[in-house]
């Protein structure tokens, strides 16, 4: 198999890592030529992944139109903010017969599309692909058991994805619940935004643990409106990925959230993380989304107004954990808006 | 309201401390004097609670069939293989009147009674409620944010105990569902166990996060076998309880399985824990359970091997990571035996 890797970041990097394991062959192309050249030359991707010697079998391109034109499998794992982008330079370069496979967890500004949505929007004929699930790229890259979902509409392109990533331990399980499994992985950021903050605001293991059991409820509520398998949620790319993002301090999402709770400004604790926190713009994205189609997720949009409209952060915990007494199936209920 | 704790333990003193902070009149009794005179005269619980002053409003008991005879709730906080003789104790003081909140978790051994059923085995005609969720006594006693539930199958019950529990730091919330609220606070141990397993061995973030999710299937697989509603599962006593218990400090099954984890023998790591490590019991008779009623948990039998025949912790780590591949709805439905 070639496969090409869009994106140097943690995420494609520890995936091109993972894949040269395998009997592909492997190519990595970024837009950034210095990423790029420090892997090609130093084997290493010193800000991304540090601490990894990336093997020589993971190739480097340059050029992007060679990388798509010679590949059978497409891996995009840039930001989400620039996959429309890259779909557009990529565009009259790619065949139907390559299939993608989406990396990338976050929801369109404006449009609310999912990222498979962006691709199939550019690619109609093609078969899309999701991986996502509990699995931070440090650990990944380091060969630390993990267990992660490949999720397409399109059943044998979810099993040939499983066969191409497998290994003893990236542990790859299908499911055909393509909304479900992108929706976990997108809207999880922000409740790991949330629970850093109530950790930098020295509330405790309970508080947390109350947090993410309203988060995963909220974000299963979202979820099935627009079409999921609630089940879907109670598994890898839903429970699983949102607890490893909320307790690890591998998530930057996390530890952003916690330099907030600490008092730092939104843009401080941002530009101190130094890569990208999706779940900001995701935030953002999925409060007016969620606003537009009348759910309630009262987690995120407190977290909006912390983010966006300077509301004091532990001012939106307490009342967050001091809403009304209820009965709790209905509060956390998947099903209840 | 007169309010009986009994079992001066971590969380029957923690919920005695929370109780007195109400108009409540509060009494706590043990069965060791010690630590009742420790109480008494030093106002502190230094085994099981240090660092925390009780209050004078929470009187002590030295006699057991005073401290019954004048109460209207009876909190039961004993460890649960002490559940059956506590009950042959008070048996004659109890009047019909009194309502019975278990705060015990697990599952009794050879009958496979969860502890509410053992309370209405000797008060068949007592109202009963269970309070369970992601509480580490030494948080709620710092009156640090907690959400919990109170189960009871009669809602008025349920509500009453919410009312005389609830402060703006401990939310509770109510649930009919008794069997899914026990089951999910007494099988949450053995995961603990087995996370705290992969800890110890050096297994990362991931592996856990997986170990969890896969885990919380297996709970509600029970659990739905037994007639529990399998949202509950979703909720605090479920995935919120088994957050906390896998992931903080504050759990002793957690602490004894990265002991076990480390090399040290079980009889080890129980002896250094020094209070009850209740997951060990419950891996007993839920495994037992499991075989009797034809349900599938493959943590809980690996666990049970560890724990009763020896098996090599690595070793079961890795043959649950590397179970065959398969559909994730399929992996980790609850519905699924």
């Amino acid at each position: 198999m070639k496969i090409a890797v869009l994106g140097g970041g943690s995420w494609g990097t520890a995936i091109a890592v993972l894949l040269s394991k395998k009997s592909n062959y492997v190519y990595i192309w970024d837009r950034n030529a210095s990423v790029l050249e420090e892997i090609k030359y130093k084997r290493q991707n010193s800000k991304y992944l540090p601490d990894v010697i990336i093997p020589k079998n993971v190739d480097v391109r340059f050029d992007l139109e060679e990388t798509i034109k010679s590949s059978d499998i497409i891996v995009v794992a840039v930001p989400s903010h620039a996959v429309r982008e890259l779909c557009l330079k990529i565009k009259e370069f790619v065949n139907e017969n390559q299939i993608f496979v989406s990396l990338t967890k976050g929801i369109e500004e404006k449009t609310f599309k999912r990222m498979s949505e962006i691709l199939e929007e550019f690619f109609p004929n093609n078969n899309i692909a999701v991986l996502s699930g509990p699995s931070h790229a440090e650990e990944v890259s380091r060969d630390i058991p993990t267990a992660i979902v490949a999720a397409s509409r399109d059943e044998d392109t979810a099993l040939k994805v499983q066969d191409i990533f497998m290994t003893p331990n990236f542990r790859v399980y299908t499911n055909t619940d393509v909304v479900g499994v992108e929706i976990g992985g997108a809207v999880k950021n922000i409740i790991a935004l949330a629970a850093g903050i109530s950790d930098g605001l020295g509330f405790g293991d309970n508080t947390k643990a109350a947090l993410m059991t309203r988060g995963i409820a909220e974000i299963a509520r979202l979820g099935t409106a627009l079409g999921a398998n609630p089940m879907t949620f109670a598994g890898l790319s839903g429970i699983g990925d949102l607890i490893v993002t909320c307790t690890s301090m591998h998530s930057r999402n996390r530890r952003a959230g916690i330099l907030i709770g600490k008092g730092k400004k939104v843009e401080e604790a941002l530009s101190e993380i130094k890569m990208v926190v999706e779940g900001v713009n995701t935030t953002k994205s999925t409060y007016e989304l969620s606003k537009k189609i009348g759910i309630e997720m009262p987690i995120t949009e407190k977290l909006y107004n912390v983010l966006f409209n300077g509301k004091d952060a532990k001012e939106a915990v307490t009342e967050l954990m001091q809403r009304d007494k209820k009965d709790e199936i209905q509060y956390s209920s998947y099903f209840v808006r």
